[in-house]
């Protein structure tokens, strides 16, 4: 069975694994108080061109953006994000839960418009019971995005823009952000988006770590005490070296760039299999998650031999399905696909 | 200046104040131990024909609904409610602040279909990761809605229903309760209401008193120990018997309903004087808010002698403006707009 | 019966309730944007010598506490209080219920002590786990306390230069103030208050409104936004002139001394009585609430005619019980607590 | 230099690391479906004696008690704790931040005493104002204590009892359970805990895993939902596996046991070094932690060659200092630390 049901299936990409192992017996301060932990934050200053920054690493993503939108927002505002964003679906109510709404925007392929928040913002404030309604305190979005798209410098400029006129922080819920820094298209770097965002964080977990998402907090003033707010919220991992040796090895010698390259370059393949076998993406995704619309009969017969997951509902005939890839993936994972899809045309 | 802005900008009604001054001087026990808040308890329960109901008396909306929905759901849970319900909108995110979130449904004219209500539930469950999701765990409505239309008991049946074969209560929002019941189209009662929501609330600031809702607990099992979730919220009155001596006065001899009454059919007073002069609302509310679009230069010559508020935005050569009654609005006051209407048509 | 449980058994003080009828049926904007609501700002602006003082009105004493607090402090903070404090006590979790946490200090007759403060925060900053702990982010008092003492100008002034000498702000819970100002032994005045104080509220339902406590801010700078935090408290009031109509009247021709004088010239009347009895008060309270132990035969005889509360549980052969006076309590109720004791005194 | 700072300056114990890489390239489902989770699920059923468990794994322990306490309360209800309890002192407010206080009871070198649980759910509910106060919903309790003592089977079924008489649960941190099922006046075994507690927590970050607490819900229909509510306190492990591997090597070779020994065994090595020092333990700890009252010239001769923490601040002459062992301390560390003592000895 070939799977490319997600990028958190493996453990460790095997250089992280070894440092793990290599250290394993050696006796560190907890809670981040240790010499690995203080390499991994510089190795990450020095990769966002931003000495000053305050690097903090917490274990999963959805405590990572709990904690994070909890400490930048006024307790009468609330986060812009878009409606198909990973803080308003898919995290159980974890921003409610420490008590802040999210305000959707629309999305366009996952993406938000610096427009639309411009004008949710002008609305806002023109509205004469507006001290009635949430305010929008700080804008969430995800590079890539949910649905794998990836935002240009100049989308990430001029939301950026958007938010400092209008005095809100710009949050970057960078879960996969070395699969976007990786694609073909991106005419971003990690200096540009520390240059542009406020505080956004470097994900782990799906890039090559067992777990750990490494926030960057450019903008210090907007988040202190952020040591408390972390152990607040049930996000200070006890053996906390356990990161910082995840993310020096990571940032020590390219390796988040060779694996964000390895995931694209495995999807780009996926991605020009399914074109031979007459089926586009139907999102312009140029990261490491592809969209196929596939008949269900298609969909049953690659299930004998590969897995992979709805995106949504299962439809009467036909359905979206969801393909991944990640350090773990093969070219022979790939070629396997290849032959099943090509047994399938034959078939036909 | 004649006002038509809100329903609570005037005092209570004067039997309400009567009340309030005759036993000004009175000593009884605090927080809702006196007899007057036993006596109102008592008309509420005979009113909504359910002797055995819980009935609960708080100061003002947005707690009451804070509080009702914290105590109805479990953690996990979020509420249903319109796009347009007020706990979607204008209560500053008081749901979020006690960590729910509030699940927007479309609304038509500020009402909720069952079926998507129905078309909601189904999907979640049929979405693999709807454990990563905020379960629906109750249906908020209000009634009248926020745009002064009012479901039928059809419609109310109908939403009873799916609730309750999807095991979640309905809880209805009745800020304006009293104005619903005076409709001439409205062909629910009280006691209907109280057979079909599990909980509901009998609005008294915008319908005759000085402040006050009352809760109605139809259904006690699915919410206990109100009275420290109240005190908790901070909707506890020191001086209760103040709710009591107010609640009783309405429901003691027909004044909940008399009030209903005037406010309505001021109400269709002011929407046959619009419809006179060439404009028919662009909602069909029957209870007491008007919604009419208006040209600017209109909009401007009416302020000259009546306030309104606007519904939205000021448009760029017309807008949407609302026209509320409440027990404080008097036949001289709609003769007088009427007056004013004639005389602008004259002047075309 | 004669009744001496509390200082909110009686509705408002008759001036108050005739400035309630007397504008009764005037129509004005809701929220407090009204002029009686400015009115009564100015006259609590000018009472505390605080021309620049935000003034806010709300409901309650629990929901102000809370929503202050909650304003107040960071997420990683918490507030200082007395172990008998009312906030540690009897509000149902209402801080909490805002996720902060309240930390105690010992108290002395309900007071509490600068050194105790200074001590406090000493050895949490000495504690090399202090980030694992709730910091110390405000400071609770109130002023007269629970136990009816009041702290005197020299205290208050170490209490305030404790604080902002650890960068905190000072609270106070006003909710009897006017009963401390009028104290025999009360060397502070609201002006002092204000000056020492970053916020406080003046407190009316136990002095002479129907409800309504008045925040002042001093500190504007720490308490930004107030306005939706209020409303996502649920404790803004939609007649919200009701509260300027009250404090209006209660600042606008010296009522709010008078009161204070009044309650306080029937509570030393109450302790001479009881001493004359042979009961001394078992706490030093110069302000409206007297405290004794008395033995539970007397207590028994007692309540045949006059109602007071125990304070605690009721004990073996004896018990405390505590005498509260108000504004609506008169010399008549006190002549016949005075008679009552003499009939005993003489059956001994 | 010789560790005894704490039970969680190590990786994982060699035989968890070896299974972590073992299985690291496998592709499983994430969050816990996959079958080292349920192979770890049956381990803890089976060793618990309690096949109809529900076994969760969480990542942290304050994480852990912030999930399940916000699970086993009602919104009004409080958790009572030791206040040398864990989550009243060392969790930054996380009980709070999900809005519940933490009400203490007084400790007895870190254990609480079932009289007085039962005096203080006695007193609360005889206090006529218990509505406006924090009712104890449960009773938290940790085994071993902060202080390393531990609760004798009789106390324990004392305290089950005094809960279940009171209708309250029973939830037990195991933080560093292993060390005290070691001991060796543990009379006590892990299924006499699994039928007295209706929720308790085996650790693993301090007991040979990386990370890991397994909660075991004993009591299911006390904690219905706790998939949602994991996820929605950020506990949720995307790699949920590694989770399930950890536990599953714990607990498949009676690994778990022989930890607890070493570190207990090491633990009466260090106790016996100090007496035969001179220096009798303050607290009798029977496990990993040992607690020496020292003179500072001591501490500091043995700090130039070991580290262990000071518990408390330092006193002017002596002071308070922990020493703890775990799995991965050596006879060689202890060895050392004999000989330093010796030398200290001669010298004076």
């Amino acid at each position: 069975m070939i799977r490319f049901d997600s990028d958190y299936m493996a453990g460790a990409h095997p250089e992280v694994m070894e440092a793990l192992v290599r250290t394993n017996l050696e006796l560190t301060a907890g809670y981040g108080n240790d010499p690995y932990t203080s390499e991994a934050r510089e190795l990450i200053r020095k990769a966002t061109g931003n000495a000053d920054a305050e690097v903090m690493f917490l274990v999963g993503g959805t405590q990572t953006n709990a904690t994070v939108i909890d400490g930048l927002l006024a307790r009468h505002e609330g986060v812009l994000a878009a409606e198909s964003g990973h803080i308003a679906v898919h995290e159980s109510g974890a921003i409610e839960a420490s008590r802040h709404k999210v305000l959707t925007l629309p999305h366009h392929e996952g993406k938000v418009k610096a427009e639309d928040v411009e004008c949710y913002i002008a609305e806002f404030y023109a509205d004469e019971t507006y001290q009635h309604m949430v305010a929008p305190g700080m804008l969430y979005i995800s590079q890539p995005t949910e649905y794998g798209t990836i935002y240009s410098l100049e989308e990430l400029a001029a939301l950026s823009e958007v938010c400092h006129n209008h005095n809100i922080p710009l949050y970057v819920d960078g879960a996969r952000l070395g699969y976007a820094l990786a694609a073909e298209d991106a005419d971003f770097t990690l200096e540009a988006l520390s240059r542009l965002a406020d505080v956004f964080y470097i994900g782990g977990t799906k890039v090559g770590t067992l777990f750990g998402e490494a926030v960057v907090v450019n903008n210090r003033s907007l988040l202190k005490n952020l040591f408390p707010l972390v152990k607040q919220h049930g996000a200070l991992l006890a053996k906390g070296r356990l990161l910082g040796v995840q993310f020096a090895t990571l940032f020590g010698d390219g390796l988040y760039e060779r694996i964000g390259a390895h995931g694209v370059r495995l999807a780009m393949r996926i991605r020009k299999a399914f074109a031979k076998a007459g089926y586009e993406p139907i999102i312009n995704s140029t990261t490491n998650q592809q969209f196929f619309q596939l008949p269900n009969t298609l969909i049953d017969s690659l299930r004998r031999e590969a897995s992979f997951d709805y995106w949504g509902p299962r439809g009467t005939t036909e359905s979206t399905v969801r393909f991944v890839t990640s350090w773990s993936t093969t070219d022979e994972d790939v070629d396997r696909l290849e032959r099943l899809l090509d047994k399938e045309r034959r078939r036909e």
